[in-house]
């Protein structure tokens, strides 16, 4: 079978070497062995998952049942951040023909290694005890490490298929370390809220991963063009992708919201900007084509991109229909996006972006940002009661003089920070991506999980491959 | 390939309009904007996820820890029931061979519309504000809001591959507005015990469901049946679906009962009827056949019987052995139901049950209301103690001397509501879908994505299109 | 179809009989009436899931809040571990390209009947109170019986493909029953702790089902070759039972653990040496094949070696670092183990390990019960504190004055007991199925669905099965 596919491939063109024996065992044990010694360095338990250090804090907070231990306010939304990042990202990339091995085990790579590496970054910029020296990490950390990998997802959303797993480790470590220093400056220094990540997640991700493809563009990737889109099984896979991201995004906005009222609100805003983008989605997906038909595509990605423009307005109090507002907006957006924005990119910029994701995050992502710059600027006391407003936006110590107005100023320059971030970031690191050493495939050979993974050779696939050389479809 | 699949059509005979491009986006986009509308004027956030009102509700409830806002109590319920509407309902409904986006696309749009309609209906019925004139929602309404969706989903199961979504946005208008009609009947007016829903959802849902299939009778369905069935990796699908269904079950029923050990003894209860429900469906499936093969049609429905048949008794004492007894007669009567009920409803009651809702949701939901009137006629004192009688069965204000028979009387007597509810209103929403203007297939076009979405033209398809051709199978 | 697959089978020689019209519904109603029998006279709600006994225990204890009720602080940990054990073990099973219906259907079978054999088996062990010769369950009752047939499920992955669901029902009744023994003398005479089992389940799981198939040894399994491997779909559903158990391990290993920092921090070990062992893993699988291609089967199980090797060490105190060494290793240990050992089993020990779980249950869960007795031998008061150092190993009654190396030493000493009860009790157990009354399938007619379910004869099938007569691959 090996045999067959490589002759097939050599009839059109000599290969590029996707030889990785060396090069990946490398990285991912170098790497590793990085994190342990790091970690025995900087991280140790918090006071809250410290046996010793519980007790204490019990004491000292005079606290009289576990059950307020931060773990179970969070732990149900962090297995539900947990389930996005591995089996949504990951299943949501399975739709190529040819890809799905790629899409979901290399999604499995990056997250594994990016959230290691997420929890050394954001300990060094956010928890670093400055007597000790050390991190200290409870549930909070971990659900932030997967919102961290998530950013660097998203970019392999825009490269799916056409880059090695070597150099996705690399996009992970400069995604990673970009990340926590955008999000140092956006929520630390601006004092910004985005909750669910529109700003520090979403528009950083989408234009890093934008910004990579870009420099990383392939003038014959139409000899690939066989192996680039669905068949009718791949679309369903992607579609466990698409509903369980749909299904648990409330859980990713309000993981790490306020306690009480704040992770309510954030839940019923996120659920109904959702609900309401559905519909719209199908609505465009259905007015595009001559009979109406809708388009899997459409379906899978543009309904999600509500959850995305929800990230920081979410948590404030956008009432039940500004959510739906929100929504409805979206769901036509981010669809015209996958109608005419993609193709339009990719024909006039060389933007090749396999997955859209220019649509279902970093536009989505964008206008999150200004969404929730807006919300803000107009809170009031009346809205949210004084000790609610200086709590939700927590307006203490040298913040405690900050008026609404210019809480959204800072709201709406945090998410110029992360496009600044993810274009210049995306431009670097593509151009690191572009040394010859790092086992990516030829023009050829791209969408093609024979490059990267050991291949059962089914007599079907024979013939499926061969019905394809011989320009069946 | 669409060529092609249009020629296998016309052979068999003409094709009716599945046209869609404009009545599909008229009916989101019109519908969409009415919610918005609705929404601006009559949803607001309750005391629990309103910022000022939390602070508030604590102050005057003497409430210390946020980890007492009802959010704790219920959102991981919440997100399993979320599970259950859209992966469950949804992959459950991906068992046929072409008909899988269809299954899994049109319950997502159904769901996703019929949340937010069911928000302004239970809440003009159950929580309108007399004096603000306003409908505060929290976490217990998004549960209440799944719920109502549930009915319609079930509804779709009886219609699955025969109607268009426009008919589809109808079936769910009407039946959560009938939904929360009956609803407001059976929980308000008789004050019965349903909280996992076998009356007022599955008995509901089932013979609406019904009474609409049978109203949409196709004499000539024959003509689709080379697609009216499953294949080896739909069934996979639709098995994803099944078990999210019937591992969360225990979360449905346990959503919106009692905090404490409500909800503890919900979730035991519904536990072990499904898991006694597994063993005699497999049993009676195997011995259905002369060489004793299983079915997975059996396996994937019948198995989840128990869990809609303990809907209303779970939150009763009705024993960790009752709870096996009712799962054990449940298996049972379903697969029963598969194998000798629905092929004779199709022959001699014209009634086309797709996925045989009969089975799974409108008999054992008819049961299971029937299983809690006794259950509740049984309740005594002695076994609920004095505090948790009144607790339980909520005899307070005019309630208050209700004896246990009379509450066994009305709880029999709302699962007569519920299927006169779901007959007449099946029955007249059916007749609405009679009219030529919905875009329906024509007989020899159903069970078949290719009516209503995109379709990647692969080789493997063509050779399986022309296979069935020329009656390879 | 059926016949035409038949021929085939004749073709290489004769059938044993796979009829199980009688055994199978005998076994599952006679077993399941047993059920409701031994229920009936056993089990009952405990104090915080019974009406009347909550509202008393909320009276002596001094409660005032519902979400003190020990369900709040583990139903969420439940739901994930029913996940693991249904589509998590269910759909890893389905890797196989033509017995994924055996696959995840059996394994529901398996633990529908398990879970309900353990509430009785584990009951009588270690919760029949002795005045009123009662058990009473609530929800640990439920994860425990989870984790109980968790054991059983193991010992399948050794068997898929090669006995018939008759002789997995006898695999489970014995494997319950031994599996309550070794935990009881583990447990409560050793007084050991082991919250995620790599003791209790995994290495009894393990070397239960190693024994088993060492004992149902078939020398003439190449007879069904053709069909022990995967296709490029089975792959993919194999991978959402992966990712499912990847994901919600943490949960698994702190389901049972000590409330607050206790469940706090084993989720974060847990989580760390899952992350950790995903990337030797990738590294160890790259290097073993000449172009550095990586293996589905090493992604799909290696990857989850240190959730089990973390199963009792998880809840103490190891440390983050002490977490990813651990997870550092098992990737390595269990790649190696697919790569080497499992075809040295096979070759040199007559061992026909189908799913490998001699590298990812019984090794990792030996070598889990070693780094426990390390890591309690070497736990200190000043790491614990005095009060956690009683709280985590339930130092109290009788087992007050025991040292922290005779607690080391007793971990050890469990982990000898697991490996023993695993041995013996499943050659007994093996040799019990050499009966040839259950209807297993003949040498050529492994790994096939076809022996024991209902199949659709799709063209696709006939074609494959051609295909593969006429030697196309």
């Amino acid at each position: 079978m090996g045999n067959c596919c490589e002759r097939a491939a050599n009839f059109f063109g000599p290969q590029k070497n996707t030889y990785i024996r060396v090069s990946l065992p490398a990285v991912c044990f170098v790497w590793q062995i990085a994190m342990v010694v790091l970690f025995g360095v900087f991280i140790r338990y918090d006071e809250e998952s410290d046996e010793k250090g519980w007790n204490e804090f019990k004491k000292s907070h005079n606290i009289t049942s576990n059950i307020e231990n931060d773990f179970y306010f969070r732990y149900p939304s962090f297995q539900d951040v947990h389930v996005m990042i591995f089996v949504g990202f990951g299943f949501l990339m399975t739709f190529l023909k040819r890809y799905s091995f790629g899409g979901v085990g290399f999604n499995f790579l990056i997250a594994a290694f990016g959230l290691q590496w997420a929890l050394l970054m954001q300990g060094w910029f956010h928890a670093l005890d400055p007597v000790t020296g050390k991190i200290t990490i409870g549930i909070e950390s971990l659900i932030n490490a997967d919102f961290c990998c998530a950013g660097s997802l998203i970019a392999y959303g825009a490269l799916l298929g056409k880059v090695s797993p070597v150099q996705l480790m690399v996009v992970t470590l400069f995604g990673v370390t970009l990340f926590a220093v955008e999000e140092y400056i956006i929520l630390d220094l601006f004092h910004c809220r985005d909750a669910g990540g529109a700003m520090v997640i979403h528009t950083f991700g989408g234009y890093y991963g934008l910004a990579i493809s870009w420099v990383l563009y392939r003038p014959n990737l139409n000899l690939s063009k066989r192996l680039n889109g669905s068949v009718y099984h791949s679309d369903l896979f992607a579609m466990i992708g698409a509903l369980f991201l749909w299904m648990f995004w409330p859980s990713f906005n309000s993981a790490i919201t306020n306690h009480g009222a704040g992770q309510h609100r954030t839940v019923i805003n996120t659920y109904l900007a959702l609900a309401s983008c559905v519909l719209t989605t199908f609505a465009i997906s259905s007015m595009s084509q001559k009979k109406g038909k809708l388009d899997m595509v459409h379906i899978q990605n543009a309904s999600l991109a509500a959850g995305v423009a929800m990230g920081t307005a979410a948590e404030l109090m956008i009432t039940p229909y500004g959510s739906i507002i929100v929504g409805f907006c979206c769901g036509i957006i981010s669809t015209f996006g996958y109608l005419y924005v993609t193709p339009f990119l990719e024909k006039k910029l060389k933007l090749q972006d396999t997955c859209g994701i220019h649509n279902l995050h970093a536009v989505p992502g964008m206008l999150g940002g200004f969404v929730g710059a807006i919300v803000a600027a107009t809170a009031t006391e009346e809205i949210y009661g004084k000790e609610g407003l200086i709590e939700t936006f927590d307006l203490t110590g040298k913040f405690e003089n900050r008026t609404m107005s210019t809480q959204g100023g800072y709201q709406a320059a945090g998410t110029c920070v992360a496009i600044a971030f993810g274009l210049v970031g995306g431009v670097c690191v593509g151009f690191i991506l572009r040394f010859p050493i790092w086992g990516d495939p030829a023009d050829d050979f791209c969408f093609d999980d024979e490059a990267y993974w050991e291949q059962e050779s089914s007599p079907l696939y024979i013939l499926m491959s061969f019905m394809q050389l011989t320009n069946m479809n």
